[in-house]
């Protein structure tokens, strides 16, 4: 159980670390570009998932995100005090990433983000980003366990240009971007429609995926 | 039946809310600079591709592809039924992907292309991409099944830069497209072309396939 | 063999209509940015190739380039009447690809390039890429084969940038872009000292694998 | 032995190569425009780390790095004289690679660089850098080692944007890019500074995977 937290603790942190340090360096180099800035933080978030799940999925399954475990624990993968752990570590983790990336590029370490996402638009986006994110994971789980790495990492890197919310698609990643005022900061008080919105994506994901029995034969 | 006509319903939705969704996004953000906007419509497509097909390969098949589907059914893969079931649901899922989009950018739901794509290179464009897009899936049926994803998503990644339609290469695509008048639209009048070129291509690949017999050995 | 040929014919063909129409396209839209065009045509051919591989290894080999061909004869793989009528068809199926290419995007079928390559750092460019390129098959052949396609897919999504020829590293693929005057063309008269550099940098990778026993043991 | 140092000096050639020619294209072709400057760095930088692991791991096990050297030299993987060697021929190869870049650019074969690259917000970048490198070889080394290319590959793409010095984590990297004035460069005098953090990052990742112990079953 220590493990399984150390792990889900340092990738969250890693993730974090990820998403507001990549944001900073997009935003620093690309002259007021936005969609180069936005590649940059896609590139970078896309790219580190996948390290982090092949790296750590072994030790807890690599869910660094509330909503991924909490269907777990609907789908019986987990038991609920694993779960609340889980949740707690992964919104720690996060957190201190966020600090971590304030440190690395030499700005405040804690700062509240001032920028507005709301609306019925970004709501949307929020509950089909999650939705996409669980099938990306449960439409592997059963046929091709070892492709998750993969499937999410290519999810997110779409998800951050076809949602108009830029897929947060994570309570955890919710939570600890409101603590920078930087590319990808977002108003705190803007954080719990967000977060509503991406468990009922991530609910409806499951209940899709119990439509499909597992007796279905594999085609290709 | 039921859940394969879901997985191809669902599929279909995502890859045309991604299309869609990604080029609203790349266009708001891309301050005029159409390369770099195509680029980020062509990451998010090429990307979740490997995702949708990863995650419904085994329930349907992962066509999303009237044309995908017409082939099967010549090649002996499917039956009529199904195959009509499944180009119809395609369309459905479609149009219901750009609603989507429109949705979650919040644009009007309802729209018409004004976007003109027509003329011999285009028609000439979408019969290679459309071959190209079949070569992508029958090139590794039979030896390697299991790369189709990476396959399929890395082909369109091309086809969006190398051909001058920006490889449509799907009748369910295009007739859904003509409902957005955004940076992904095709003017209604315009979709017919498309199409006939696009089976033409389809079907030239078919003949290709069927000149390799499954007898070949397999050399890296 | 006749099928063997019309692979190698497709194959090159694909290779050369996304190199020469990807540029095309790349230098419409990128608004004089050369690196963003650049990179259009970077992650168009990088993605194309691991799908020609993928499609044709079973089938010919998939060397579309004579340089390959040339090593796989030196190294014993294929006998001299195979080797040779690989190169033919090779070079007609690089023309053919362009003039598609020229065709898609409704410009003059048949051109020449003006664009001067020359020097003494192109041509060590030349030298390195087709050693990388040779290094990023041999490299895998025996140990892991199924990663040829991602290997050399790979391998020339850096060489379009590590190198300053942009790593043609083919020469079917050189003879092919001198016959367009676009983003990726070449000069008729600098064809020849490319081809010789790339043939110097092949054989020395050939010399340097040779070094490599197949008794060592596999360490990751 | 011979073999394993003629790979590792091959390899972390290319690699420098690589980092410094691409870095000079870029730089030649983004108009002032930083962030696209990154990009091509970036993307020519993963994908040859993946190409060079893939060809190189099953002869000497790819590090051309000694930081990772010596990871594996605590863990009792390597001994103490292959371990020496090792550093020796990655740095001697790094330095190479630089030389070779300017070659092919055709610019000073020596240079000394004039970027400073200091302060607490880039040793702590080179910390986090280097550990980050460790856990995605430590995380795939017992489970799925095969993934350690990919992974690699893809850590250094996200590096380059979420750490504040662009992820050098690589002792003889730091090394040879003081010898070059070029975009990818940094000041002699901040190299052992560099070189301290990333020690300090690599087995810090080492002690945190001696805490998750072989027997844990895998999840996905």
């Amino acid at each position: 159980m220590r493990q399984k937290l150390l792990a889900e603790f340092i990738g969250t942190l890693f993730l974090l670390a990820t998403v507001v340090g990549s944001g900073i360096m997009a935003e620093n180099l690309s002259s007021g570009n936005v969609a180069l800035a936005l590649w940059g933080n896609t590139a970078a978030t896309g790219a580190i998932l996948v390290v982090l799940i092949l790296a750590f999925a072994p030790i807890s399954g690599a869910h660094f995100n509330p909503a991924v475990t909490l269907v777990f624990l609907a789908w019986g993968d987990i038991d609920r005090s694993t779960a609340l752990a889980f949740i707690g570590i992964q919104i720690v983790g996060g957190i201190a990433g966020v600090l971590l990336a304030h440190a690395m590029f030499d700005v405040e370490l804690f700062q509240a983000s001032a920028k507005a996402r709301t609306g019925v638009g970004q709501w949307i986006s929020e509950g089909v980003a999650t939705f996409g994110l669980l099938l990306s994971i449960l439409g592997c789980l059963r046929y091709r366990p070892e492709a998750i790495p993969f499937s999410v990492g290519l999810y997110i890197t779409a998800g951050y240009w076809f949602t108009a919310s830029t897929s947060f698609a994570n309570p955890a990643v919710t939570i600890a971007r409101s603590m920078t005022n930087s590319f990808s900061g977002i108003l705190a008080t803007d954080v719990a429609a967000f977060i509503a919105a991406q468990l009922v994506g991530a609910f409806l994901a499951l209940w899709l995926f119990k439509q499909f029995p597992a007796q279905e034969e594999r085609q290709n």
